[in-house]
């Protein structure tokens, strides 16, 4: 009634879609003003403009069109499954005693964020390079040790990421037909409170790591031996349906994983009290599956790589300091720009103020159509990020529109078992000027304190128009 | 374009509501006809009508609302645990040597539908009691067993629902302050394929329940001993934010059993291959859980039995021959009419005709505001039983019109965490002509194949409208 009140009373009616001041005159002369939102492709910058146009117009178009379905096809015909745990040293491809791992795209030392820092504290101190934490960051600034990013090496790690020598580490291999045998790497999941992801470097999260290290690693490889690989992007297909999205909740996937390994581990175990403190480990912490999660989406996007035409982006990754993005037609090119701030829920005691910029290899998931993708499948989680059921179906439809394609095998039963919106497209993020949505932990950011809360957050602009425009230049000098 | 086109036409638009007969004339003529749904509450029926009248208007309107709420609140304030494992003859209150429970209201051996026959056998081969099914068969005509409801005994079981002396069963107790030692049973789920609860009784199904006996419920019992009680209530929480209705979905329910039990399985069964073997038997059973929603849901219906005026439903079941509901203002007394078939998907090789009526005391969930009610939970189970992700959501928000109340213990995600739809008030079924929905498996008719499909059902007519007859005559009586 409010509204035709104000149609009779008033003669003027604006829809607005443009620049902002232009709506205040007949905004401030009581006429209704709706305003559409729009922006120009690519920001309006006219050199992207030009490339935008170059890519997405024409037989080119149509070319780079055909090379992101086929790897997304490479994509979706990855079978990673959780073959076995080994020791990093050992099995990750060049890692070496002096190499320790993060990460995001690469930082040095005096770049370095305070959870980053305080992780390679905790590593130093855990590998016995260092006795106390002084002695720890004096080594560490003088380059007692090389800092390589994870992605370098078939790693990912949520957080800071930290994987040395010494640490036990999850094998992820491929067994489909395409890539038989490749393999990517995680570290195992520490749990929540005090915890080095998150720059703690204390005696409970060295002793913690310690028996990771003795105790729980061993006792899951035998049992993995014994039972045979776990097919991950199964259970993922199971954990979507059970109110999971792959990235910040992960309590069906640690569910399924422990019902998976509950008796294996049992019979493998010559020690009875051994496996029940393993079953333990994992029963308490939720976010155990996220290390599964994490790696299996790697797997999945190392297959999509190498594309030459591909706009498909294949990594997203954060140190705390910078993002970075990689795109299949240009395997191990990173684009960066500054870590951006997680809008979020804050835990009780913190607030913005504390927190570090985004940070973690955990934007994996999104990239492989999981995570703040797939936030349909995981309505409750918006009491852990903010906003309401309906937003997290909205934001599952809107990555719809700058993705490659479904995911079939990743279906979502709320959106009428839509699969997965899969392989951001860097064109269509500049074109639509649409961000893709991480769903993700907020660190402290001093090192030792640990998540203060959850939330959402965008990469930064520049590394999707720089890699816009990068892709541009590749195409032109090879064709 | 088509409705404009016919408008131009058609003098004459008819919105229809009521008797069908009276649209044809203009149907006929050619005019556009909308049949709005309508149907006099009550059906129609003059003496429920008038009861109606009665029980939904004036001061004993407002009387009755409150002893629903009451009724509600105590249903609300029960903590029912898995407390411990027992044999029946032991810890079921009035059970006998000679004693045979079964689902749903009291049925003699000569009206008996196929699976409950089929079950009766196998029982009375697993107790030893005949050797041949020949034997079995006339030994049950002959009268040798009684028969009873395990809701005559504080039971509940699934389809035949059959409880045998011999056969372990969960111990439900209530823990919270107003009902503190309350108890309630249910037998171990079998798991799928031929198992008694669908009748079948070949050597299989009397091996695997000879191995429930000896060392399942042993090797759980023990555990449950090491372990302390589990809260039920709280575990259905989280597995309706995990994709379960906890009726015709249990996959969540089961994973978080198995997580919570998993360690004290370990560390309190001395034989490791036992030990191991019980989880896997957990971890191959999806529907395990089930025989827990289902007492966990008694325990809680019986603490709101009994308030003298109260129009809530506190047993709905069915023994695949007649259905029957229960009130709390007449607690013992039973409403029965036919039981249904069900509408839903069957296994490939069945159809209808294959198809047994309505069977199992697993509606109870239904009774407690989750199974059917809460399908909006597991947008999922509509691959099983038919429709779409939207309809689960309707389903849900339908059963909202005929309940007393929103269960806040238990929130749905994709309803914007509303409760559970709570406490069926058998005064707003008659009055909206609107019968609860049951989420439920399909039996064969023929005892021993098992289960060919599954889908929804409504409860007969008859039995909610004789509740509302007797609950306005014994109102009458007594004040």
């Amino acid at each position: 009634m409010r509204g035709a009140a104000s149609l009779l009373t008033s003669p003027l009616e604006v829809i607005h879609l443009g620049i902002d001041s232009v709506a205040e005159a007949p905004r401030h002369g009581g006429a209704p003003v709706i305003s559409a939102e729009f922006l120009p492709p690519a920001g309006g910058d006219a050199a992207r403009v030009a490339a935008l146009t170059r890519l997405s117009t024409g037989p080119l178009s149509r070319e780079i069109d055909a090379a992101n379905q086929r790897a997304l096809s490479r994509f979706l015909s990855s079978r990673p499954h959780l073959a076995g745990i080994g020791i990093a040293r050992d099995v990750i491809p060049g890692m070496a005693d002096d190499l320790f791992l993060h990460a995001g795209p690469p930082v040095t030392w005096d770049r370095m964020c305070g959870p980053l820092r305080g992780a390679v504290v905790g590593g130093l101190l855990f590998e016995g390079r260092a006795s106390t934490p002084e002695e720890a960051e004096r080594k560490a600034a003088a380059g007692e040790i090389r800092f390589e990013p994870c992605h370098h090496h078939q790693t990912v790690g949520p957080m800071a990421g930290l994987v040395t020598p010494s640490m036990p580490v999850f094998i992820i291999e491929d067994l489909g037909d395409e890539r038989r045998g490749a393999r990517t790497f995680c570290t195992l999941n520490e749990g929540l409170g005090k915890v080095l992801r998150y720059g703690a470097f204390s005696g409970e999260v060295l002793a913690r790591l310690g028996y990771m290290a003795s105790d729980l690693a061993p006792v899951l490889s035998a049992a993995l031996k014994a039972r045979g690989p776990i097919d991950l992007r199964l259970l993922v297909a199971q954990a979507l349906q059970m109110g999971d999205e792959g990235h910040n909740r992960n309590r069906a996937g640690t569910s399924l994983l422990l019902r998976e390994l509950a008796p294996a581990v049992v019979r493998s175990c010559p020690d009875k009290e051994r496996a029940a403190s393993a079953l333990e480990f994992i029963h308490r912490n939720d976010h155990f599956f996220l290390n599964l999660s994490m790696p299996m989406a790697k797997c999945m996007l190392m297959a999509a790589e190498g594309e030459s035409l591909s706009s498909m982006v294949t990594v997203m990754a954060r140190n705390g300091t910078d993002f970075g993005i990689q795109l299949s037609a240009l395997p191990g090119r990173w684009f960066t720009g500054p870590a951006q701030f997680v809008k979020g829920l804050y835990f009780p005691g913190f607030s913005e103020g504390d927190a570090n910029p985004d940070i973690g290899d955990s934007a994996i998931t999104e990239t492989a159509g999981i995570g703040g993708f797939a936030m349909a499948a995981a309505p409750a989680i918006v009491q852990f990020v903010g906003g309401s059921a309906e937003d997290a179906l909205e934001t599952t439809r809107r990555m719809g529109h700058i993705t490659i394609g479904p995911n079939p095998a990743w279906a979502i039963p709320s959106t009428g078992f839509s699969g997965t919106p899969t392989g951001i497209d860097v064109r269509l993020v500049a074109e639509r000027n649409l961000l893709p949505t991480i769903n993700t932990g907020i660190a402290h950011r001093n090192p030792g304190v640990g998540q203060v809360g959850a939330g959402l957050v965008n990469p930064p602009w520049s590394s999707f128009h720089d890699a816009l425009l990068a892709l541009d230049s590749h195409i032109a000098k090879n064709r």
